[in-house]
């Protein structure tokens, strides 16, 4: 192979142990000196924020997070960080917690100790999104990854599962549209592959027996590992698409990504036939016989696990799309490995809000 | 899988680019800010430094370089680094030329910018070290860790094929040793084993054909991933045994990691079953039918590129092992997953001087 590229490593600490998030936070905070933290948790986890605030000097809990994170909640954030004179950031819960945590990150500096509780991954990259005006703005920044992760897979036994499985495609999302970002090269593409084969593994694991510990840590490693992947790789057609949907119609997250992914993976699939090998292969660590292609293997994942299935399930409809189309595309980056129209991303919206059957065009 | 374990990625930046090592090079120093650039290079490699020299504003030339980093030398070019006020290192060579720029910065915290023309691995991990009183000192330290690597297949084409094949097992031991040294896990174990995969595979190509600009880069990234592997990992029993052998009976590196790794992984193959079973899968990448287990795939993969068999070729007698074999007792982890006896070691390396097949001892 001739290998031409330039691959940057990020710092980052990672532990996991089963049951252990309190003992392993208060090991990260005071790694970091940590005496005045700004604990971020919604009521969604205060139970667990409240267990973990006895292992770490908590200065300021804040419980305010909403997806997206919108402007003015982060200034809010922001001021009350400084007033309360914070020294580190512990975000427990989802991606819109450490999303919050990460607005705070970008303009102070403060170090970020994240604990997910669902497989959004952003703990893992240095991609902040903050949503103003019906926008959503994303960059990257050194400065918001979060400089250690905790995974403790007791702490998302009470997501529902429906909102696992949501969440472990949305983070299957990252390995797969990472394999053709701009930045895509051999090293992040292997993490990436490694953690769709986690994933694939870890979510068939959590639909067979939810209380499951060992498919919950297969789908935290998965997460970790397409989410690393992701953050070197960058953000491909797939979240360019749903960063919009997001920011614009307000839309779910993890179920919008979970949706419109197998649309994407079969729009790019004439356009990069090794990368969709080798994520057949992932996603096959299982059935058997193993999917003829990348899509098939997907859908089988999808169907095993239930999936969410069409747009229109969280509120999307035609009358939509003149308001997301023209950003959509022109988004999308150049590089894509299949080029980009209105026309075809119009037809993949359709079939998307529909729940149609995505198909792979040889000739497009 | 259960998983319990801390991990920390370090930050580095990796370029890959045949022919280009010019370019890379001065992107890099210049990112890094760097007017007065050390250049570091030995005899050997005078003609190369000399066309880098042209690309980044050197202030220093510095071609004094000798195996084991000797203290008086590293002594003495750190007091050339402060007196010419040196802001960036840049060593192009093999471990000693970047070993001896590790040495500088550990006392001086500046930027190592690493151009490797062997597949030492040194330029990818945060390890140092230095020989004083017969006696090799290892450490780590986050400060020795080169910020950028590049890496371009051409440097390597000089080399005789004889020390490309050396350098390239002893690259090798990094994937291997890190798979049972006391941080070993997923993360680092998958690294290390695609890290055993390319170099199975590059090692042999460079073997069938020297000019195989394309093997040489396989040979690359197999070494860099193996060697971020075993950063992260640290050091097993191998490399116990040769830095003791290295430091104190001055043993040729690459040459004496070739011939003790055979040993050290028959050693300990019956305590490392998973690891060994992957690694006997990730060296066996080529040959049909695939060897028993990974000392028969090690084997071949010595026999296909002629390498290094017996230390008594590189002048080590029986009457050697007195001076090296308590040291080398107490250096092996007790993390190690077979037993260490003296009498084992001893016999390990008697086998070794002699070039003897090494056996797995199933009962041992």
């Amino acid at each position: 192979m001739t290998l031409n590229f330039v691959h940057e490593s990020m710092a980052q600490r990672v532990a996991f142990g089963s049951g252990r998030a309190a003992e392993l936070l208060a090991d990260e905070v005071r790694r970091l000196g940590g005496q005045r933290v700004m604990l971020i948790a919604s009521d969604r986890d205060a139970a667990l924020a409240g267990t973990l605030e006895a292992a770490i000097p908590v200065a300021l809990r804040w419980d305010e997070v909403t997806q997206h994170v919108p402007r003015e909640l982060a200034d809010r954030a922001r001021k009350g960080a400084t007033e309360a004179d914070i020294d580190v950031l512990v975000s427990v819960g989802g991606g819109s917690t450490v999303g919050l945590a990460k607005a705070i990150a970008r303009t102070s500096g403060l170090p970020i100790v994240a604990v997910p509780t669902t497989y959004a991954g952003s703990e893992a990259t240095w991609v902040w999104g903050e949503t103003a005006d019906g926008a959503k703005e994303t960059g990257t920044d050194h400065a918001v990854l979060p400089r250690a992760v905790i995974y403790d897979s007791t702490l998302s036994t009470t997501l529902p599962l429906e909102l696992s499985v949501a969440s472990g495609l949305n983070a299957l999302a990252h390995a797969v549209d990472g394999l053709w970002a701009p930045n895509a090269d051999p090293i992040n593409s292997r993490t990436a592959l490694d953690g769709a084969r986690a994933l694939s593994k870890g979510l068939r694991g959590i639909v067979r027996d939810p209380s499951d510990l060992d498919a919950r840590d297969e789908c935290l490693y998965g997460t970790y590992l397409a989410s690393v992947g992701f953050a070197s790789a960058g953000s491909g057609m797939h979240h360019k698409i749903c960063h919009v949907l997001g920011g614009t119609l307000n839309m779910p997250h993890a179920e919008t990504h979970s949706v419109v992914l197998p649309y994407v993976l079969a729009y790019n699939t004439p356009g990069a036939p090794d990368q969709t090998t080798r994520l057949a292969e992932a996603l096959s660590a299982g059935p058997d016989p193993a999917p003829a292609d990348a899509l098939a293997a997907l859908n089988q994942l999808r169907a095993d696990v239930d999936a969410p299935k069409a747009l229109r399930d969280y509120g999307m409809s035609d009358d939509d799309i003149p308001a997301v189309l023209d950003r959509i595309v022109a988004a999308i980056p150049p590089s894509n490995p299949v080029p980009v129209t209105p026309e075809r991303i119009d037809a993949l919206l359709r079939a998307a809000i529909r729940g149609d059957a995505p198909t792979i065009e040889e000739d497009a």
